[in-house]
């Protein structure tokens, strides 16, 4: 893809030519625009895009995403009325095609007509506009969610910034600990999604015929013994691993159970339990909406 | 990482002054000499690089893969005596450091103290050598080998050639439904290692104490019902999934067994019997030399 780049301090771009600079090398074919608020032009900028937009040279969606997400960056902070954020993720290694936020936000994973829409952004390219929004402080840290291990060490191979976090779906039924174990190597912190397991997926009719965790023989033993519940089980066998969690609930006490997670220390044995019951049963799989996005695969 | 590009279209890097820029370039800090054999200067670049090797100001294993890629392979065909090759894969997605093949060929996975050295060569730019082996007419077809899928996708966003083969281990105890489905998806045709399971493995000591696939009961079953080795059987389940094998035997009798592998159909249950002893048991893992390489994690 050919590139320009926007750089102040060489005085590529200049203030004043800024604009008809980015409208001529759209209409020549550029499609990567590398700004940065730093270079003081991003206005100048922003109009010889609008403009080529404007004269139909292009589609937003054509342009490089990195200026799509600081700008989606910038209307999330708006949104939460804040100036940064602490922790900024790459939701899924996946790239799909732009939408406008003013026609759908948020723009979810399927296009007007419910089909799903790839785009060609590697990895790199998303890594790269994520530590732009460092650069520009309006995120502290960021990380990602829902990688694997060959991926995560590629990203640490480019990265300017390496990833702080990785999220991902983490519970008894899928215990990941190889790739804990990768991240503890690289410094990478873990946060677990779904801890309880099926329990997250059954009212979306995803549980994929599991028992669930929250009733289980194993769960309850150990909640028995420490007078907690299997919730707080679940829960602490992530956290004693030096996992971090983030239970979801809309109920005030088990918000409070949730957050009492780690008043209590599960045995060895307890741990080795739980762990046990991996089966590598995986719930959130964008496999299951198309089979392009095979990200686990 | 600085790089120079050593066009020849554009006249950036003429005949005459390539080696000089190529040393001055170096010595101002660029790693990365982006060369061709269509550029017309490889000898002239070489000169220059040869010449800042001499002169202390970099490593050899400090410039960029692209040449070295270059260099190895034309090393290879000239060990097999032959002018191309038809397929040429990235063996594992591992970045090692560099070892000149005068010190040591085949580099194997450790250096000289027998530890591993890692290297920060991302993949897009192993990629990016690959496609420069098809561009030079080195290589016909380029491909992966022990890749998990969301690497594939990165790779397919990114590439100029898409990858044509995956090659992995696969057998009835890692039978990668998903990856092969993936695959399929995307025209990569899939080539089997490890067709035996364990039995690679024993020799090694690494079969992890699995039983073997050649005894094994469902195995011994359709080979009876059907006249065949258990060998032929575990070929013929993939094949008739239509993955490539390449198993190895030095018995010219095995050999000649396993070329007739595909002279007899499993039945859909015999077929499913042997998927059902899956248990993603992966047998050739680079965890297990160093805890750093954890692609399939």
């Amino acid at each position: 893809m050919a590139s320009i780049v926007l750089k102040r301090t060489q005085q590529k771009v200049t203030k004043s030519t800024c604009a008809d600079t980015v409208y001529n090398a759209i209409k020549a074919g550029y499609r990567l625009l590398d700004g940065a608020g730093d270079y003081g032009n991003e206005k100048e900028a922003g109009d010889g895009v609008r403009r080529a937009i404007a004269d139909g040279l292009v589609k937003r969606e054509d342009l490089s995403q990195r200026i799509i997400v600081k700008q989606i960056t910038k209307m999330q902070l708006k949104l939460w009325g804040i100036d940064y954020f602490d922790l900024f993720l790459v939701h899924f290694p996946v790239a799909l095609k732009y939408v406008d936020p003013s026609h759908r936000y948020p723009p979810e994973w399927f296009g007007d007509d419910g089909k799903v829409y790839t785009q060609n952004t590697p990895m790199h390219e998303t890594w790269g506009a994520m530590e732009e929004l460092v650069d520009e402080k309006l995120v502290k840290n960021i990380g990602l969610s829902n990688c694997q291990g060959s991926l995560i060490l590629d990203v640490l191979r480019y990265a300017k910034y390496e990833p702080q976090v990785l999220q991902v779906e983490l519970h008894p039924y899928l215990a990941q600990e190889a790739l804990v174990k990768l991240c503890k190597r690289f410094s990478i912190a873990v946060t677990a999604y779904s801890s309880f397991g099926p329990q997250s997926y059954v009212e979306l009719g995803g549980d994929k015929g599991t028992p669930s965790l929250l009733t289980h023989d194993v769960t309850s033993a150990a909640a028995k013994t420490h007078g907690k519940t299997e919730a707080q089980v679940l829960l602490r066998w992530a956290t004693q691993r030096g996992i971090a969690v983030i239970p979801k609930s809309n109920n005030l006490d088990r918000l409070s159970a949730n957050l009492d997670c780690n008043s209590f220390d599960l045995s060895e044995s307890e741990l080795a339990a739980l762990s046990a019951l991996n089966i590598n049963l995986r719930l959130n799989d964008p496999a299951d909406i198309d089979g392009r996005l095979a990200i686990f695969a």
